[in-house]
């Protein structure tokens, strides 16, 4: 197994270096090239992601990333010219977000009752695509536009993974989140595209959520979340009120797939770079352990992300919630439940 | 005082029934005159806005509307053909709504600290500008395009709108929500004008969110938002989660507002039609009669305008949380505080 890593910025490095840690207790023998990206790199340089670099990353077999940024970076640099470019240089359509509340973890709502979902979020069309501008700048006259582009095929592949997905799971529970009342030809295309496919699935009930309404409804009712599939923009956001209302997107993974294969995946936890806490020894490792689950779960190791996801499920329900201890003292805890395989399988 | 009332279809001649009874009592000479428009008049007539009830409804000092919809109706219909164009029509450029925790409200948050907030939503453009299409329909190759249209003219009065207002609450904070860093010429464009603005407002501090962010806020530290000014698309969907964690959007109230005066404003709850429990007098009108007292506000009537929140305000706190009363107790307890004026002020 050859994997990249891009530990990033900020607590980045800390939190890859627990990830690989525990990585290490299932594949003993991968092998990890580093490469140096992100607001450091981008200040020394002025290099965001050479194509030397791309092409580099692209003939491993997976990417673990920590995350990339600093208040020095202009917003939108590294987020456009990094972290998107990679996600539409690698095709990585598939952006894969569970939201599972675990036992002992308390959240924001004072009765969530089980949450156990995924969103399957679009992650390379929509408004995401770059396709839009400026015109009269800095007048009166002034007029910007962002245009989302939306294709069948765009669609086709990502419907059919989170139908795929769904089919999978105990309740084999699908919703499609859009806006169709009112982005009329996206919406359109969207509810044909999860009508036609959803003939390939009898057995997946098919429900529908306006975005609006399905932020409600993760605050009120999310247990009625199975599989969300959603387009790009609306997933970047209810993804973000799901890792809230499970705790927090400190504990939140995330990969971005490229479902053929084609190009590695890439896997990262949803949190940034927190500069505030870095080098403190104090951030949280754990949604970048979960998301060295999502690694080895897309590249077929079951047993090896099961138990990952098992031991931290397993930490989690023991740890002391106010001082779950350091950046450090996590890892190795975590690394010893691996190991040791002590902790008890989730119930599936 | 010519109020215009749609009352529409579902609950929403019943909220609305309630909500002029409380009018009656701080405006006892109001003339009103309905209009039926919405689902039963699009199946009996096939009409959504004839030009003549639209010339009719510019003719008033305020349009109240209860609430459109059926399941018989095609999603978008009503929407496109009623709602956005009653709005596009009148220009109903800021679309205000306030997010306040009244005390002895349950929301579905654990420990939500207080929560007062306004989010002023641009009304007539962005992704809802109906600008978009489809090409090579029903193909493997079909394309659906949504174009985000941003002027500075529409920009500058709801920012300078949002300004003014936050410039008149105690707290005196503006936080301006966006997706700056994918969006980057509408980003530049509101960033831009907020900055503008802010320089005619030195006593008003500015915050900037990115929406998803936004979002993890509303539920883990909804007290941070005094007024926040955003987008058409992303107001939409905040304003729905704010309505959750303020106890539903069953108490929401909003204003759809011609800042210039040219045309009457629009007020409705930001509740649906419900049509499933309909009829049978179980609906809380709360929310339509707030929507009164923010139309009240808007026409000058601060007086009557605070005397129906005070009210509300102190039925929420005294009133039997499991089970209210029904929609025309609740309504006359209502019109009773309001009337005797029984109700303390709020503290402003
Ligand atoms: C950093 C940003 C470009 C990114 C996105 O909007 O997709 C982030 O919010 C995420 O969800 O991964
Ligand atoms: C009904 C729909 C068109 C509308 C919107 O999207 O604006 C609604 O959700 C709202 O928030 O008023």
């Amino acid at each position: 197994m050859r994997l990249a890593v891009i530990p990033g910025d900020g607590i980045g490095p800390e939190v890859v270096s627990e990830a690989l840690k525990v990585l290490g207790e299932v594949v003993p023998n991968a092998e990890t090239t580093s490469y140096d990206l992100g607001a450091s790199r981008w200040h020394s340089t002025g290099e965001l992601l050479p194509e030397s670099v791309l092409g580099e990353l692209a003939e491993h077999d997976a990417i673990l990333l920590g995350a990339v940024g600093d208040p020095s970076v202009p917003s939108g640099i590294l987020e456009r010219g990094l972290l998107l470019r990679l996600r539409f240089e690698l095709d990585h359509h598939v952006n894969l977000r569970p939201g599972r509340l675990y036992p002992g973890v308390q959240g924001p709502l004072a009765d969530p009752g089980e949450i156990d979902m995924v969103v399957v979020r679009e992650g390379t069309e929509g408004p995401y695509a770059g396709n839009g501008g400026l015109l009269r700048k800095d007048t009166e006259h002034e007029i910007a536009t962002e245009v989302s582009l939306n294709t069948a095929f765009g669609i086709r592949r990502v419907v059919s993974d989170a139908f795929r997905r769904a089919n999978e799971r105990p309740r084999k529970h699908l919703t499609l989140v859009h806006k169709t009342n009112v982005l009329e030809h996206s919406g359109s295309l969207w509810s044909r595209i999860v009508e036609e496919v959803s003939l390939e699935y009898p057995e997946v009930s098919v429900a529908y959520s306006h975005v609006d309404a399905a932020t409600i409804h993760m605050v009120t009712d999310p247990s009625r979340f199975d599989v969300i599939v959603t387009d790009n923009l609306f997933g970047d956001i209810i993804t973000d009120l799901a890792a809230a209302v499970t705790g927090g997107i400190g504990l939140a993974a995330s990969g971005n797939l490229d479902i053929s294969g084609r190009n590695p995946s890439m896997f990262e936890p949803v949190h940034g770079s927190a500069p505030d806490i870095a080098g403190q020894n104090v951030a949280d490792p754990t949604a970048t352990v979960l998301s060295v689950s999502l690694l080895l779960d897309h590249l077929g190791e079951k047993e090896a992300a099961r138990r990952i996801e098992a031991s931290v499920a397993f930490d989690l329900a023991t740890r002391d919630q106010a001082s779950p201890g350091t950046t450090t003292a996590i890892g190795d805890r975590l690394a010893a439940l691996v190991s040791s395989n002590a902790a008890p399988r989730p119930a599936l």
